[in-house]
């Protein structure tokens, strides 16, 4: 059978590459056109020399016609300018999977809100799916544009929304504290990224008002069937990849770690990537470098009759170019798990 | 005038030795019997290459009376040794500032309940001083017996206390999540603290239980004046050295950024160590390696109704060796900036 | 087709578990009976939680028997243990790839030198085929018995045996210094190894008589078709995964930078795992990460007369487990690229 | 006594911080004007939150009248900045340590072979003094103008003077491999010092014609008394701070592994910063950290007959800021250890 032709809208970022890294061993994709911004014209192998399986290939400048005859496109450019180039590529019929947070939330305003500006494509608002695969597996099947959600918003709403759905906890109560390897800060140079900065270091930043908040609130609204607020505080940590968000929320009167844990294992007993951790263990970002799972737990705490959930992924993995082949593969009719299987790079 | 005789007992682990480091360089305390366990017998040098002040020194087996003459003695040893050897330290006239946690609590079931043990020297408890010194300046330079906090509690409690004290966060609400380089677990080899299993790993461990807690719901119920519980979650960070807490609490109503901010200038106004960074920074916790520093900072989420506050210190500084000597020159009547004026190591 | 039978003996440690991450993933191979020494009992996922695809699977005590039926054992056992193991399985009819050194010298005198430690197989020395597939792929092709070689003489033979075949550079005037990530030490928890230690930190070990020396002065010999001797110095590189080998060498009289390239493009352009970089690119440890490749490249310094010669692999991929399949391979007929296409893991 | 007045030219790079940091604890300097570039008009804090003692100070403009009444100026600027400025620094009858390349080389030519630019104060060309202290440390004492040595010469140099000028090693072998962490690649965000891209990774880079060589191969030729071309390739760490210089070199007829350890005994018997470390020992990065010291050993290899010598300092310490405090010291009369005494930061 033929393999589904795939383009790659900013390529030569860290979430396109691993998109390229992925799609190269994967059985029923093959990759097409690839451009890039600024690093147009340069080869992949010069800025990933992992990508020997694209030796002597070039990113090119983004021309939508050049995707023509593309099945499915990834978009993995920057908030605010997948916007201005998400239409093109689903008026030439191919199908989108947008990495950005253009595509994510409901209406306008909320984009203006959180992202500070004005969203040139309004009319597809509303209109792509959230694509937080376990949540949404039907409606992503049947999606001609995903939006890909963020990284944090997955590690967190995988541990949350089973706990929040049930009832368990009280949702005005979340806190959610996160942190995150560099990458998901992407490619280009900046002080707070410079090796000798962040090596040794650890610290928080974007306290309040992280963009991310708006998607989890969304999602976590609609799990409690009333609006929900957050606090939401990420932390920078001295390695390249990986997420761990570690949420507290009080318990509902009764609930213990039994009643927390069970929800998870209904949640996810059956999902070949969200992994219950056994009793006793903690997830580690560590356990799911390159590979597209989520490793989850809960526990509890009578002291305070807080609940703490904690989940682990890769931020370029199931936090983005994973996810986003994982909903690749059902908009496409492939089997969910195809080109995802490689288990976690570890030590 | 002659310098005052210092002895450091368990002086072979990191403690012990960031102790010698920092003494090396003091102008009024000279250091003599240095003891160790296992180590006994072993250069100085061959453990730390880098304390070359000591080179052709060897660590001596532990004998009380070795340390006769000292003014005062440093114990570095783990919870459950120390108490075993402090009585018999002070039976010599010495002074003792104790670092582990065996003197920190008030009472032997406290002890028992989070130590797992059975406290040996109970008629110590109470008497030694919680040497969280910015609190108890005043008892420190009395005492002869200090009990030095712990790490995570000396970053959480310098964030926290002045917002309690003043009555502007709710304390029922507080939950606290932090974060250590690994030298806070010690330098005796473990799975969990090999190389290749941290390096570029994030994880939370200890989530419920950690033997702190009780020192830090000790000094907040103080300064509530009311019995406080918290959530307590701490995380290992691939760094050898550091910690952030990340605290939130709710803020009473009527309660705003200023009003907070305005609480830790006062409270840490006059302090050589304790710096409230300027508006817009955050601790980030590699601008205090190797020093005596804490940096502190509060922000308020008014979308959540809650505080924000962040402390960064050097685990093995003002989380534990730093402050013993500050506790120390106190004690000894010493200016109490005296050998801790070095400026964090950064890059 | 069935697949074929798999075994691994020391399947817990960090070699053992890279196999098994990558077994998992090969389209012809199927993991049989798992073995490990003190770890016998334990579930893979409590030491590797990244090998969710071995969840509820337990590391069984070693006994032979249990690999009767296998097609293929590999041997991940530390050097010493491997031999008294590896006839016991060749009698089970299994064909053997040992990761250790224990087959890797011609003749037990040489053992007894370098491993400093009598061979009690000695019957087996010179049957093995030295598993460095690109010279010797013909002969892994038909072997029952593989010696699977060192990361180090990988890296350093891929670069210097073309080069010396040729008559391009003076054999006694080889220096190789290369710098390994800690993985390469393996899962044991020592104090040279503890992350507080290790992090931050870059030092050179064993600089005189390493084990390796023996083999790669065993290649180089043929390759010369005289005795060499070469100066090998290792260091550790605060990093889990990598090796870079950088070797020097006098040029004959005549030779340029351009036969030094051609002689490596000619060896390599037929071979999928060894990679020759572009002009003006530089071999970088990261970029090979969870892969079967090895980067090299060749320099010519003018000034001095010297070539220098620069390879990097992955320790456990190439440099070990991912080699060891390629031989694997081989030997049962597969592709020889089967199970190893995955790209490296990069950023 | 009145401290002496001290100003800093390029204060806000990390070699000028590094100079601040110690200059904070000096006893007998006063920091007075301190002058950025693009940096100018920024807090210190804002760029170095460590060096509280600076807090509320700003990085002024550059402006040579401002160093009028300065005892000593350290000018910390970049390669081919730093000519242009120092004659107007010792115009005011200040005294100047730099730390470019600019004044390390005897004539214009040499300067524009190695670093590729027309000198524009060819008058001052060997006039300096080349400030390896332990080499030249009469010269310092009565010089106006120190051109600084490099990182990489300083530990390059300390380990094999020795053995050259006793004529133990053939000069004609010298080949040296350094390895340093990203620090020396200073403050600028670039691709390469990316957080991402160094965190794991290891690779040799600029491996011929590097600027250092020049002045390592003139002190080498000074010390053989004859011309001396040496092969020199650097590599970067993972690691924020240290730089390890291991070099080999053929050993003389009859020379064994104790002439040349005493070699190194007799030229560092009397030095504060250079320690010869204990038979068996080896020198790690890590052991200088954010000290003045620097580490050497040497070996032998008789199988080869070469000499195996190794290096180790604080690229930012000893290889740059601490040194050029050493030498200030001894240009304005202080006792040469003043403001240096602090021990590495271990772990």
């Amino acid at each position: 059978m033929a393999k589904h032709l795939i383009g790659v809208v900013g390529g030569s970022g860290y979430t396109g590459a691993e998109l390229l890294r992925l799609l190269a061993g994967h059985p029923e994709m093959e990759v097409g056109p690839v451009s890039a911004g600024s690093n147009a014209g340069k080869t992949v192998e010069s800025l990933y020399p992992n990508l020997i399986p694209y030796a002597g290939r070039t990113f090119a400048a983004f021309d939508a016609s050049a995707f023509a005859g593309c099945a499915l496109v990834f978009a993995g450019l920057p908030h605010g300018e997948s916007m201005a180039v998400v239409p093109s590529l689903l008026a030439l019929g191919a199908k989108v999977v947008d990495l950005s947070g253009d595509f994510r939330l409901a209406d306008a305003e909320s984009y203006r809100t959180w992202y500070g500006k004005q969203h040139v494509a309004p009319e597809l608002l509303g209109k792509g799916v959230y694509g937080l695969t376990e949540l949404y597996r039907g409606k992503v099947s049947e999606a001609t544009l995903v939006a890909n959600p963020g990284c944090y918003p997955t590690a967190t709403l995988l541990g949350l929304v089973p706990l929040v759905r049930s009832g368990l906890i009280d949702p005005g109560s979340i806190v959610v504290q996160a942190a995150s390897g560099t990458s998901g800060a992407g490619r280009a140079p900046a002080p707070g990224l410079h090796f000798a900065h962040v090596d040794g270091n650890y610290s928080a930043y974007g306290i309040t008002g992280h963009k991310h908040v708006s998607e989890m609130e969304a999602e976590l609204s609609g799990a409690a069937g009333a609006e929900v607020r957050i606090s939401f505080i990420p932390h920078l940590v001295p390695m390249a990849r990986g997420i761990l968000a570690t949420s507290t929320a009080q318990m509902m009167p009764g609930v213990g770690e039994s009643a927390l844990r069970e929800a998870l294992m209904q949640a996810y007993e059956s999902e070949p990537f969200v992994h219950v951790l056994p009793v006793g263990a903690l997830p580690q970002t560590k356990a799911t470098n390159g590979s597209n799972a989520c490793h989850v737990t809960v526990r509890s705490d009578s002291r305070t009759g807080r609940a703490i959930v904690l989940a682990a992924l890769d931020n370029l993995g199931k936090g983005a170019a994973g996810q986003a082949i994982q909903n690749a593969n059902l908009m496409l009719g492939i089997p969910e798990t195809a080109g995802l299987t490689a288990a976690g790079l570890y030590p």
